[in-house]
């Protein structure tokens, strides 16, 4: 089978064989979606080898672990764990020590014809939701997944800061918590995307927002955007890590301490919430979609994605 | 009166006018305690002009507001709210906008024959805890106003960083709900003035600790004790910033997405608490304090204080 693999720093569309784990179902890829953890992965900051991608939608072709998911339309939680710590006996591979990630960590992933996950790990697609828009369940689980950490209600003065894909997913998710949640960007066409979402651009933060918000997601994956945030939050406000920095970014520790800030870093979410915010059209992400390339083309396609402002790009490894 | 005054970049003891703010408390100190925010103040980092000092008991001699408080002894408060916003309304007066801070913000401080406050900033002191012990409920407050930010059980498997004042403050507070707690410095001798807390050095920490711990308190002010703590607290876990950083220290923050780590950043505590504390006896401070000198002798003072690794140096107004 045709995958996009980084092997001995380079990317490239290779012939593999389809992967045959024992106990793990089967998944025959529809759609898988680029994301920028596969841009860093291609430029070797994360120190993976293997088929990249974690994002997509698949049919289940076997599966002896799950046999009643053969034939289904699912996606796939990507942490899969040990199924015997502490972590995972409470439900919960996502922090799982000896856990493998599809794409990212020690597994190969789903910019190929086929991945392999555990079944447990599988969730059937509901029919209304399009392949396009089911791709969008792991980001958009991830940008929900604040909401599993810091509580966020109606009444809740919120800011998300980035009108990159993740910080669209994460305005237009948590708008639906908080209606009068603002997304602060710096291009007005990027944040339309988020649509009755507020946009603010960043030249145009009133001084009353310093000091104002009760939760700030720094999403942009700047250093500004994050003094941006430090800025913007309130005392004993919080500001919710989303993007992971390079390097070792620097901060005013100072303002921290004495304003008793709490800084929450958020990397997975859910997937049941996430598909019912795009089952009921509550969360439309067809405005993020920029174009769906063949999987033949993907290392073009790593190319693309990796331009400073583009949107999701697909890959399709059926045609 | 004579007062320890930081004016145009100087510090020296003056003589100066009584204060007589209407409507408050007006205090006439018996012990104060050198904080390392003093030397920071005379250092000039924080912008304050004035007496500076926050850490106190004295007997209060007049209060229009408060008048059943003449005559007792008492420590105080610090943060002096407006009494009007949505913060002082709800009983907390340290996060007020518009407040004043003893001997930090905008109200001359502790190092003085008398110093003013509002009467409902003062606790009485009960008669079990010497003056001595008294001084120190403004720092324990702030050590022990950790577990109401943090949740801390007999359960919990806590680390605090850093072997100086405000460290052996937190790890023997700390150390009442979890008795388990790890104190890692770089001293033994310092690490053994909190008594039954368990002490390791910096150099023997096992690899085993890594990723190990559910909070850490980082209480050592230095970049290298943030990256100690950064790893050792283990996924989901929580880091508590309760030292101020100068400057803008770096850090890495992808390990803080990837593992949702929280940071907290912790400045004050409630009084009564930490009086408690102080007259149970379920914490010593006795270890802590290295001497006492004259308030006439405070700049001298201020000086021993500022050695590495001094210990709390008091002043007596009295003498």
């Amino acid at each position: 089978m045709r995958a996009l693999r980084f092997i001995n720093g380079k990317l490239e569309v290779a012939d593999v064989a389809v992967p045959e784990l024992p106990h793990e179902a089967l998944v025959r890829v529809v759609r898988s979606g680029i994301c920028n953890t596969d841009i860093e992965i291609a430029r070797g900051y994360a120190g993976f080898e293997g088929t990249i991608g974690h994002e997509f939608v698949g049919i289940v072709e076997t599966a002896d672990d799950g046999p009643e998911l053969i034939g289904k339309r699912v996606v796939g939680e990507i942490n899969a764990g040990c199924g015997r710590c502490e972590k995972c006996a409470a439900g919960d591979p996502r922090h799982c020590p000896s856990r493998t990630v599809l794409g990212i960590v020690g597994r190969d992933g789903a910019h190929a014809e086929y991945l392999q996950l555990p079944s447990r790990n599988l969730l059937v697609v509901p029919d209304n939701v399009s392949d396009e828009q089911a791709v969008f369940a792991e980001p958009l689980a991830a940008a929900y997944g604040i909401t599993e950490q810091v509580e966020i209600s109606d009444q809740s003065k919120v800011a998300v800061i980035g009108d990159g894909k993740l910080g669209l997913l994460c305005a237009m998710s948590l708008a639906q918590r908080s209606p009068s949640l603002i997304l602060i960007g710096k291009h007005s066409s990027k944040m339309a995307v988020a649509g009755h979402v507020q946009g603010i651009l960043l030249g145009d933060i009133s001084p009353a927002m310093s000091h104002y918000f009760d939760v700030v997601v720094e999403a942009s994956g700047s250093e500004s955007g994050f003094a941006t945030a430090l800025d913007l939050v309130r005392p004993r406000g919080k500001i919710v890590l989303k993007s992971t920095f390079h390097g070792t970014p620097t901060w005013a520790a100072s303002r921290v301490v004495v304003d008793e800030i709490t800084i929450v870093g958020s990397r997975c979410g859910r997937f049941a919430p996430a598909l019912e915010l795009l089952a009921s059209g509550a969360v439309d992400v067809s405005g993020l979609i920029q174009e769906t390339r063949r999987l033949s083309q993907g290392d073009a396609a790593m190319h693309d994605a990796a331009i400073k402002g583009s949107l999701k790009i697909l890959l399709d490894p059926t045609r």
